[in-house]
C-alpha cells in the first residue's frame, strides 16, 4: 500500500508543527502530595516536518498518546513522550500542550467544610535537539473588590469574580507544582473563592473582600512581586481579568517578565 | 442530473425538522423607533419532510435566506419567509430561529454619557397550516447584590454580573419589542449595568445596588409580576443567573407560565 | 445570624427551579461492564421553591454534591440524591442534569488497534412526589457521505464528520446503558469514526462510507427504526447534524417520538 | 471625589497592558472596493500603565471606543485611535485587537448564484513611541481531501471542512486587504466552499476536490509560497486545521516566517 506521506516534497519548506489537535483523552496528573488525579485532557501533539517529506504520519501521534495516557503525567514524563515522538517521526522538534481542569480541596474559612474547586491548567512542553522547555499555566479564580467604588460610595463597593492566569517557565528540572502556584496567587485577590460556603463563611469572605480592595492592576503587581521571590523562574506572565459586575465587559491587566512568548 | 433527494422513501417516517444550522448572515432588524439595525445573525431554518421523500433540498433554504437577508426582519416578515419555505419545499411546517446581539443606547445615570449595551436576542418562528407562532427571547445583563451577604456582614455585600433571560409568546400579531422587554426587566435587578460609567456614575450604581439587594429568586419573581401586567402574553419563561463573585459557579432561578416549551 | 432566605415571601409565586449551575466536579459513572469511569462533570442541581419562602439555601446543593461525587453515579443513585435534596430543602420537586465526556474503547476495523473515543453524554433526572423521571442523552460522532454528491459526480463524494444526538426515556427502572445507545447509533452513519486508524483501516472506512451514502435524513430515520425496536422506551428524540465539508454551515434533521420535551 | 487610580504606586512595576476586554460593539470596516461593512466587533483595548500610578482610567477606553465606532475602521484609523489613547492616558504604548465576522459574496462555480460567506478576521494594532504595528488575521474555510485516502482506496476519499488561518504584517502603510488574503488562500485548499450550491455546483466542487487532494501540510506549503510572492510582507504565520471526517479530532500544520509572535 503506497505511503503518500513518505513521498518526496520539492517545495523546500520545513514546517514547524504538524500534528493533531482537540484530542480529548482521560489523563492522570501527578499531584504534589504524590497521589495521581484523573483529569479530562484536551491535547495538541505535533512534530516538525523535514523539508523533504510530503506529510507526517498522524496515526503515530495517537499511538503514542493512547499508550502514555495510562501513566501519571508530569513534566518529566512529557519529555519522554516528546522524545518518542521525535524518534518515531524522525523530527528535530516535538511539542505537546495539555489543557485540563484540576481540582483541589478548599476548606471554608469558618465552618471548615471542605469542597473541591476547579482550576484550568495547561502543560506546554517542547523538545528540540535534546533541549526541553516546559511551561506551566494555571488559572486561579478569585474575588476582586473595586478600590475606587469603595472609596467614593457611601455604602458597599462593586465586586465580582475574576480570574488570574499565570504561565511560567523554570530552570531545567525544577518546576513549581500547580498547588504551589495556586497558593501563591489565591491570597492576592480581594478574597479567595470557594464552592461551598455556609453563612458564617459568607460573612467572612464578604468582609475580607471589603477590607482588601484590589484593582486588576493591584492583583497583577502583587502576583509579580510574589513570583519574583522564586529564584527558579526564568520567565513568567500574569493576567488578571475581572468580569465586571457593573459592566457587560471585562477589565484586565497583563504583565510579562523575560523574553519570548 | 438525478434528483436523489426526490426519490421515494419507504421507511414511513415524517421528519419534523430538516434544514440548515449555524448559518451566519448579516441581517437587518426593525427597531421600535422605526429604524433598522444591522446585526450578525446565527440562523437555523428548517421544514418538515413528508414521509414519502428521501430528502429535502438544502440549497433552497440558502436561496430564501440570501434574498430575505436584505430586508428588515420583524415577526411579520419571518412569517412571509416561512410561508415561502413551506411553499417551495411542499412542507406542512417550517421553523426559523435567529440569534443576534442587539444594541441599545444607555445613558449613564449621573454624567448622562451615552454608550451602547449589547443584548443577546432570539426570534423563533414556526408556521404550520397557516398557524404562526412567534417566540421572542431577550437576555438582559444586570447587577445582583446578595441580601444575605448584606444582612450578615458588618461592611459590604457580595455582588456580581447576572443575566435575566426572558422568552415570551403573545397573541397573534401583537408582540412586545425587544426595547419593551429590556425596559421591563432592567429595573428588576439590584442595579442596571452600563458600558460607560464615570466616577459619579459608579458611586450611583454601587449605592443603588447596595440599597436594593436581590436574590435570583427575587429578580425572577419581580419580572414575573411585571410580565403578568401585559395582557397580550400567552406564555413566558424567566431565568436569572448570577455569576457568583464568591464561587466559581452560578446561582439561578427559573420560572415558566403557560403550557409548552 | 439572620436567615434572610427563610423570611416569608408575599409575592405568591412558587418557582419551579432554584439552584446552582456550571458546577464542575469529578464524578464516577457506572459502566455497563460493572466498572466505574472517572469523568469531569458539569452539574446543574435545583429544587422548587415554595411560594412562602424568599430564597433557597444554595450551600446545601454543594454539600449534597460534594458528598455524592465520591460514589458511582447511575440513574438509581441520582434518585437518591434528589430525594435528599427534596428532604433537606422541603421541596416538592428536585432536578439534576450532569454533562460529561464518556470514553469507550474502539477497535480499528483491520489493524485491530484499540484507542479511546469520547462521547458527550447527559444524565437528566427529576423527582416530584415520589415520581422519578430519567432522560439519557448520548452524542455519537460518525461520518456521513452525501448520496446526491456521489450520484451526480464522476469521481468521489463529499463527506464530513457528523454527530447524532439521542435523548431517550424509558419505563421506570429499566434504562439502556450509554454503551447500548452507542452500539445502536454508530452503525447508522456512513461509517464509524475512530481516534486511531492505520493505513489499512483508513482504506476500509473510506470505502465503507462511499458504499454506504447517507443524508442526515437517512441517519435519523434509521436510528428511529432501531430505537423503536426497544420496547422499554417511552419517549425519544434524534438529531443528526453534518458539519458540511462543502459549506461553512451544518445540515441537520430532527425527529421526536412521544409527548413532552 | 477622590481619584484612587491616580494615587502613587510604590511597587515599582510598569504594567504592559491595562484595559478592557470582551467589549461587543457594532463597527464599520472599510472594504477594498471603497464601501463600508457593518460588523459585530469584539474589542480589546489597552494601554501601558506607568510604574508610578496605581491604576488606569477604564472609562476613557469606552469613551474613545464609543466615539470611534461610528467611523469606518481601517489600519490608518486604528493608529489614530491608539494615538488618542496614549495621549489621554499618558501611556507609552497602546494596543487594540478587534475580532469580527466579515462577509464576501461568493459566486457558485456553475449556476453563478451569489451568496455571502463569513470569514473570521482580526485587526491587531499597537502604537509605541510613534511606531505603529498592524497585524491582519483572516480565517478562510476550505475543503481538504486526503491524498492518502484517495490513493489507497478503491473508491472515494475522505474529505472535510478545514480552516486556513493567516496572520501577517507588512511594511508600514502598505497592507493587503482582507479580500486579497481570501483570494490568495482560497484556491490553496482542495476546493473552495460556498454557502449556496445547486446540484451542478455540488458536482463541480466534489470532482474538483477529488482531483486536487491536499494534506494540511500541502495547504500550508502552498499558502507559504504564495505569501512569499508579496514583497510587502515582513512577517506571517499560517495554520491549516482539518476537522477530520474519520476522527473526532483535528489534523493541523503550522508555519511561521520572520521573528516574533
Amino acid at each position: 500500500m503506497k505511503d503518500v506521506q513518505n513521498s518526496r516534497d520539492h517545495r523546500g519548506i520545513e514546517i514547524q508543527r504538524v500534528g493533531v489537535k482537540e484530542v480529548h483523552l482521560p489523563l492522570r496528573i501527578v499531584q504534589r502530595d504524590g497521589g495521581v488525579q484523573s483529569v479530562l485532557g484536551n491535547v495538541t501533539l505535533s512534530a516538525s516536518l523535514p523539508r523533504d517529506f510530503r506529510g507526517t504520519h498522524m496515526s503515530r501521534f495517537l499511538e503514542v498518546l493512547t499508550r502514555w495516557s495510562q501513566e501519571g503525567l508530569s513534566s518529566g514524563r512529557m519529555k519522554a513522550v516528546l522524545a518518542e515522538v521525535c524518534d518515531r517521526l524522525a523530527a528535530r522538534r516535538a511539542e505537546m500542550v495539555i489543557r485540563f481542569k484540576y481540582f483541589l480541596p478548599r476548606t471554608a474559612p469558618v465552618s471548615r467544610q471542605v469542597s473541591f474547586l476547579d482550576y484550568d491548567c495547561e502543560f506546554a512542553a517542547a523538545l528540540e535537539g535534546g533541549q526541553f522547555t516546559f511551561t506551566l499555566g494555571v488559572e486561579v479564580p478569585v474575588t476582586t473588590l473595586c478600590p475606587c467604588s469603595r472609596e467614593i460610595s457611601a455604602v458597599g463597593a462593586h465586586n465580582q469574580r475574576a480570574v488570574v492566569r499565570v504561565r511560567l517557565r523554570s530552570r531545567s528540572g525544577e518546576y513549581p507544582w500547580i498547588e504551589d502556584v495556586v497558593e501563591l496567587v489565591e491570597p492576592r485577590g480581594s478574597s479567595e473563592i470557594y464552592p461551598l460556603l455556609k453563612r458564617e463563611d459568607e460573612k467572612f469572605v464578604t468582609e475580607k473582600a471589603y477590607r482588601n480592595p484590589k484593582f486588576v492592576e493591584d492583583v497583577v503587581r502583587d502576583v509579580v512581586l510574589a513570583l519574583r521571590q522564586d529564584p527558579r523562574l526564568t520567565w513568567f506572565e500574569v493576567e488578571a481579568e475581572s468580569y465586571e459586575s457593573i459592566h457587560n465587559h471585562s477589565a484586565f491587566a497583563y504583565f510579562k517578565e523575560g523574553d519570548g512568548c
